[in-house]
């Protein structure tokens, strides 16, 4: 049976759409409404199955909504709650930001008490973008990280956790700055290293032959260095407090290495390294 | 045709055994001479078809050699020298250690004009270690950064190019020095990158929600950080001078974002993540 009537989904990338897949494929919604400023994407989307009707109008599709997703980039969501609260539409609302803290006081600011919103953060992705990279199964066992505000409805809270929980993945509730401080230790904090571990390439002269010095450690790790940097300046600059601390551990961590490596303890050093490794391993078994 | 009679490797590990395995796929030696500390290794390697015969005497296996790859850690390779100094042998040699300064000096030093040591490193390898995980096509299409003395003759150097040319290699040519601060950078800088990424997860409260928030990004990041906390040790300890120098740089690296962060400006920050995923992007390209 279909949770809801007529969901939304405004953004049709790498997550909007897997959403609309994976809504589809499990028959979550009985029909799925595509928004999106660019027609073409629309267009596509209903081509190719994920969405039902599309609008370009956001408040003229708003009225026959049951659900809603705002799967926007992080600084255009704003904008998507003032056009609800204008319209003073009720609708139930969730959405897939990676920073918390901002949008959810923003959104509870101007939607005020009693109101609708249901903030989710799914842990699933991929350093490619777009709708082209939709995947059905993309939240299968993935964490979705729920920050309720203590004005959050307990039915609507049931509604958003059974909608994810639909589509496969496990739900958390934490609050919103507690998920900045953690996700920007989990997430963002190891794309900014990346991005200053590929920097360092510039610093060395004679790039073709430090290309062919790469090998599959290099490549692996930096990979997530090819994600979008519309997506990742938006969220660095969201948490940017977080990762500023973060940045600041990050240093100490390396300075003690660098300490370890100046004593020549291989002893001391080796069993550093092993205690990293049961911390890292452990990230597989809990998951 | 076979290139070699009797190639001796030393260490059966991921890659003395992905060796072993290539040259048997490719009949790169009519017969391959195991050699190891431990001699349940060698009765495994030989019962899987990795060698044909093998001797926990070094010395004793060494008169029949016309190839020798050492394969052993980095810091027990010099006793492979000495005993081969000692024992009078002229074998060609070659090793696959990831540091090549200290132990070119070690071994031209000890070995002395007109010796058949050819020093080279393969960029290939893997978080798994073990002769479990060898693989015969280990070094297909990956470079092997080659660092000959001044002293290292024509011929020497042709065979063992040849050699992992014969394994689908490619092969570059640098100095020791050189090697070590491009390697220091683009392998052994990344892994020591990512163990203090890892060391953050100690310095948060509640680690079970936080490996809840553990998305792909981070695991596929930082699976390098479950290499062997034992040969990581050794070659970051050997490599310590410019490890040092490259953690200066990362500090700095991490210096320049922040002051993005802290102005403030969306736009510079995306334009700098732009042209650094560039520079990832051609990383694939190159290779």
């Amino acid at each position: 049976m279909a949770k809801f009537k007529n969901t939304g989904i405004v953004g049709l990338g790498l997550i909007g759409g897997s959403i609309a897949l994976g809504m589809k494929k499990r028959r979550i919604s009985e029909k799925i409404t595509g928004f999106s400023r660019r027609p073409e994407t629309l267009e596509k989307a209903k081509s190719q199955g994920l969405i039902d009707e599309y609008y370009t109008d956001f408040d003229e599709g708003l009225d026959g909504l049951d659900f809603l997703v705002l799967a926007t980039p992080v600084d255009i969501i704003k904008e998507y709650f003032e056009r609800i609260k204008k319209h003073g539409s009720k609708v139930l609302v969730t959405d897939v930001a990676s920073v918390k803290e901002k949008i959810c006081r923003e959104a509870f600011d101007l939607l005020g008490p009693g109101n609708s919103f249901v903030p989710s953060h799914p842990m699933a992705g991929s350093e490619k973008s777009g709708m082209d990279q939709a995947m059905e199964n993309l939240f299968e066992n993935r964490y979705v990280i729920m920050t309720p505000g203590s004005d959050t409805g307990e039915k609507n809270l049931e509604s958003v956790k059974g909608f994810w929980e639909s589509l496969g993945a496990k739900t958390i509730l934490m609050s919103p700055s507690e998920h900045d401080r953690m996700v920007g230790l989990t997430s963002h904090m190891p794309h900014l290293a990346v991005y200053c571990l590929i920097s360092l390439l510039e610093k060395e002269a004679g790039p073709e032959t430090l290309y062919k010095c790469l090998g599959t450690g290099f490549r692996d790790t930096t990979r997530i260095g090819k994600s979008s940097p519309s997506i990742w300046s938006e969220i660095f600059m969201a948490n940017r407090d977080n990762l500023c601390f973060w940045i600041g551990e990050m240093e100490k961590s390396l300075e003690e290495m660098k300490s370890l490596l100046v004593k020549g303890s291989r002893k001391e050093l080796e069993s550093r390294l092993k205690s990293l490794r049961t911390i890292r391993e452990k990230a597989d078994e809990k998951n």
